[in-house]
């Protein structure tokens, strides 16, 4: 699945591919953006929520697993997701995430808040870091998974809810990419175990937040349809 | 062992505390900076490196183990280091960094080598993780060090030598954190394995670049000396 954008474009112009449109929002000067990834949200969904935020276009390019071995060796660090940037390449998830947030204007509105923003972002992806999502043994994989849900989980939920407060944002007064991968990672958390945060009700109050956000709203209702 | 400064200084006052004397650089408006975490170099001297670097001053707060367990509970997220910056608690050793970096012009100098940087960061740290830092049985400890060492190390080197190139610096035309976390984290994989980076002169070259900044090498001197 990948939506090309021949060219570049005007402002206000729409990009049809594939049966969707898309609004280009800026003109000539914008970069040429290409994602790649597998077929899965996993570590690139958090980029693809701030490109659906900012309606930037991008190449959704998703590769099949029997590719990769022949892809890896030509990806710098050997890892994917890479986001292209006019020619450039970077690497890390986060590290893509956090550029395009800040070209978004989602990574914080001051450097205190910015930092806030990326230790959230961090305290979350140490805590999704623990499973072993490549494990092909599934008795293991599954043993392993609910002994991080039942007995790690709940110590990030406390905090992350204490840190949230009554507030209607994780930092500052306004969205940021730390709400939008807290949505990413706990949808994948939910779909592991429904009740994980039920006793959170201002967490899960946060994801239907982020998830009423229409160009979020809208590219969740759109994404391919994949398991994580 | 910390580092006090009561109340805030002048331009170009000297100030002292325990026997060593810091140049304070800026007026009256600086933060306050306090940064929390063992007496160890480990997960916070990234941090020391880059306020040694900027010349801003700050309380280099060391707690013994023996204290963590009554601190823990009062730290948002019960890990550190943590940074407090006129009040506010940052958490997360690279979220912590990153600010400091920004503040001082040394996350890259445009928006895509600030993501080259932080893409880099994350692979060391990556890296850095795979080690079970906190295993008590010795064997298990050495073991897992060993293997890390022997069998994974060569690939990240071999990446990062290839990042390099012939360049300088790691990412763009000047010195950036990224520098410092290769410095700071080689330093500590070199003292379990001293010939770790033979095969990789360019490397080691830059160790050397950034040990010769007159404001590393000088906290280089003056730092408490820790195993890690």
């Amino acid at each position: 699945m990948s939506l090309f954008h021949g060219g570049r474009h005007s402002e206000g112009l729409l990009c049809t591919e594939e049966g969707t449109t898309y609004h280009c929002t800026r003109g000539s000067s914008m970069p040429q953006y290409k994602l790649t990834y597998f077929n899965l949200r996993g570590r690139a969904e958090i980029s693809r929520y701030l490109f659906a935020y900012s309606g930037k276009k991008y190449e959704d390019h998703r590769i099949e697993a029997a590719d990769w071995p022949k892809i890896k060796p030509t990806i710098p660090f050997g890892k994917i997701p890479v986001l292209e940037v006019d020619g450039v390449t970077i690497h890390q998830s986060l590290a893509i995430a956090r550029y395009l947030a800040r070209e978004s204007g989602l990574a914080g509105q001051t450097p205190v808040e910015q930092a806030l923003a990326d230790a959230i972002v961090d305290t979350i992806d140490d805590f999704m870091t623990l499973f072993p999502w490549a494990e092909k043994n599934q008795d293991v994989r599954k043993q392993a998974f609910d002994d991080i849900l039942t007995n790690k989980a709940p110590e990030l939920l406390k905090d992350l809810d204490t840190f949230l407060g009554d507030n209607n944002w994780l930092v500052g007064k306004s969205v940021t990419w730390a709400d939008f991968y807290w949505d990413v990672c706990s949808t994948t958390l939910l779909s592991c175990k429904p009740d994980l945060a039920d006793n959170y009700p201002r967490l899960l109050a946060l994801r239907d937040r982020v998830q009423a956000i229409p160009a979020i709203a809208a590219w969740i209702q759109k994404r391919p349809k994949t398991a994580m």
